[in-house]
């Protein structure tokens, strides 16, 4: 039952039924992942992506997000490969949203998927489509992927599986299923479909192949799409049933029924106005820094750190003896590279952050560039780092103890990282973030026309202008 | 170091080193492969996938192989599109070859792939590939799936994974890796991207959706060996490694060592011209009947009794009064569908299989299309059947006991299915079995050429022949 009702749901649903608090928080996970996309375009992982493009002979349709012709490649590629280079290019830099229930980054792999469909569709048949259609399908995309996410957590993630690209085929075939308008029976078996190609196991953290499994869950949805909307079937209980998604995948998590469950009974209380339970999206939370969500608080309070104690000055900060980090218990095992070579394998390292942090006051991009990874200063206070999990400490919660030679001491606190649930990214500080990332790549003034066109997104016609304006 | 290691055996196996039954192994395997692929061709489920190709609009390069032009549509496509039809092709009649420990159909997707790797490099570079280059490939692409497959047996399958899917990936990559001469650190990668990718759960068997695992796991190592080409990078040990395929897919199985060791030792052996072990390709096996594995046995004695009892006479076959199967432990958990409404059900239906062989005495393709499977005469004798497992009885074994309404009675004993290891199909009976499947497509002239061009593939200069006669 739940698939079907997971099917009918995405079907049912309508703009006008969205509450203000779920468009708002869908705006705001647009806003941010294209910001990521044109951020992430000209990393190193994604220009490799870009260039295996050349391999495979396509007709150029779809938008290469952030590309720019100057590198020797067309802006333009197949639908299939501009979403897996757009995709990598999302999560690249480990700046994408976060669902921290489940840890699920939802939104990349559904916006570039959702994007490239539409501007496919206007060269085909000329159909337009408005930003109101779109934020429905994305709402629709999120909150499946968030779902079935919740229904399997958290033995999924602890098995080993990167749940981002687990959930985000299926998140991406129901947001394509709504854009396009498939029937209940279509979207039963484009779940079923998107379903039994789960990408991504964790091994593979630290390395180009952790963003391409962003890429290659939009390339699954779409692909299920495509079949199912030709009558290619799949069993009609993909997600429950025996041997179904939830029993291979669960490791023995399963909470299904009562996720789908909850679903409805939301969409319900919003079509009737009466006040509900908060949707799933709108638990999406931001990054306000590059790299595994659980180093957060740490890099939040290095760089108080850094303010408070001048450490500015490299004499003042090479007088530091050691730090001590108390983290929440998942810190070490997640982030415990303390040796990290490069740029992606200092994302899953807790003392790099600690170390940017204190050292340099800043955790953007440019402090994950590999020559920083390996920066003298960087890695001189790097060493003098110790960390320790301790239970009672939150996920958004760190405490530093800095120590200088002179015994000199100092603690800090963070009780609610910049970014979490109680802290959450403004509006504001989301616009500043995404003309950080943008604005080297496409030019001041068509950055903050950009920025402008993602919050008013509900008003747009055609939303293809937006990917006009991103290259 | 399994990882690193099997790419090492990837890189330096050559033609020359290959066993002569080894070779004549993966002869029969790509004969048997490429009529699987004709005489699926123009399955609806082939044709739907066919059909979805036109919403991806791309660059005609690699032969649609066994498709027409008349259906409208051209006889080719991109190189993904012609490996995604191509591949569920090979699969889509459960009629090719299996691995019968692991229960993996290992040559379809890998044969697909190669062929049009192949046809795209020649076509993009004028590069030839003769046959001796080809079979080394696809030796190297099945026995890596075969290897991981025993690595991770028998916990994987039972888990619910549909292990043709999941290994396919790593096969393909492994024998394009090895086509491309791609290096060891590079090969290494290509393993690492393939492994993230793994395709396919249990619940879709008896639908479309079981056949797109073979034609999607080919996609996946294409994916895989671009990216690894172009310098993209995976985790190092990607197989053996933390959180790593092994311990993620696993289930608690891990002989990956052992199996390992195993191909290294035979490489060595095989070198100095020792006597060995098998490989793991020479335990390959053909289908004599288009379906699960696991009814063969009752097919093979339902088609007996068929001949010896005269039922041809349908007065005499509706004077049945019961039919009792004693068949291997697995039988009904695998295969034990009652009631199937259609031909890729019946496929899991060893109810059907025992109808099919008493009453038609056959069990071709044309035996499981849909309207057979409501056939009012097959429907009866299939009511009658009645299933019991027996823990003596082995995988290739059955006894059928036929009752007739006056009490005369009748037992047939099935020590080993023809098709089974012991009593493996000849290559006389797979020349049989190709022109069956081709003649009606390709015409019975153009079909004998073809089947001697299989048989003679390692004289081959140019692989793509096959291909230009395949259509």
């Amino acid at each position: 039952m739940a698939t079907r009702q997971l099917a009918q749901w995405i079907c049912d649903l309508k703009y006008a039924d969205l509450p203000e608090n779920v468009v708002h928080a869908a705006v705001r996970s647009f806003q941010n992942s294209l910001g990521c996309i044109i951020g992430g375009a000209r990393h190193p992982t994604t220009i490799k992506a870009l260039k295996s493009q050349s391999l495979e002979p396509s007709t150029p349709i779809c938008t290469l997000i952030g590309q720019q012709e100057e590198h020797g490649t067309a802006q333009r590629s197949s639908r299939s490969g501009a979403v897996l280079v757009n995709g990598i290019a999302s999560h690249v830099h480990d700046y994408d949203d976060t669902h921290l229930h489940t840890i699920i980054h939802p939104t990349g792999a559904i916006v570039v998927a959702l994007l490239a469909d539409i501007e496919c569709e206007k060269a085909r048949s000329g159909k337009v489509t408005s930003g109101k259609d779109f934020i429905t399908a994305l709402v629709v995309g999120i909150e499946t992927s968030l779902r079935l996410g919740n229904a399997v957590s958290p033995n999924h993630y602890s098995a080993g599986w990167h749940i981002t690209g687990t959930v985000s085929p299926i998140g991406v075939a129901a947001a394509l299923s709504k854009l396009n308008g498939l029937s209940v029976e279509q979207t039963v078996h484009a779940i079923g479909i998107a379903s039994t190609q789960p990408v991504g196991i964790r091994a593979h953290f630290g390395t180009d192949t952790k963003a391409f499994h962003a890429g290659r869950a939009a390339q699954d949805g779409i692909e299920a799409v495509n079949l199912a909307s030709c009558g290619f079937t799949a069993a009609q209980d993909a997600l429950e049933g025996r041997r179904g998604w939830v029993e291979v995948l669960g490791h023995g998590a399963n909470s299904l029924d009562e996720q789908i469950s909850q679903l409805l009974t939301l969409a319900e209380a919003a079509k009737s106005g009466k006040q509900a339970e908060s949707w799933e999206i709108e638990k999406n939370t931001f990054k306000p820094f590059p790299c595994g969500i659980v180093i957060h608080p740490t890099i939040d309070a290095c760089i108080q750190l850094h303010e408070e104690l001048g450490l500015k000055d490299k004499a003042r900060l090479q007088k530091t003896d050691s730090v001590h980090l108390k983290v929440h218990h998942l810190v070490l095992d997640l982030t415990g590279k303390k040796e990290p070579r490069d740029g992606l394998e200092a994302k899953f390292s807790v003392y790099h952050g600690a170390a940017i942090g204190l050292a340099l006051g800043s955790a953007t991009p440019a402090e994950y560039e590999d020559h920083v990874v390996q920066d003298s200063a960087v890695l001189d206070i790097r060493r003098k780092i110790q960390a320790e999990e301790d239970e009672n400490i939150r996920s958004d919660e760190v405490v530093v103890t800095l120590k200088f030679a002179n015994g000199e001491q100092s603690v800090k606190h963070v009780e609610h990282a910049v970014g979490s649930i109680s802290r959450p990214m403004t509006d504001d500080e989301l616009k500043e973030k995404f003309l950080r990332q943008t604005e080297q790549a496409l030019g001041s003034s068509k950055v903050a026309e950009l920025n402008q066109l993602c919050w008013n997104v509900v008003k747009a016609d055609d939303m293809t202008t937006v990917l006009s304006r991103s290259i």
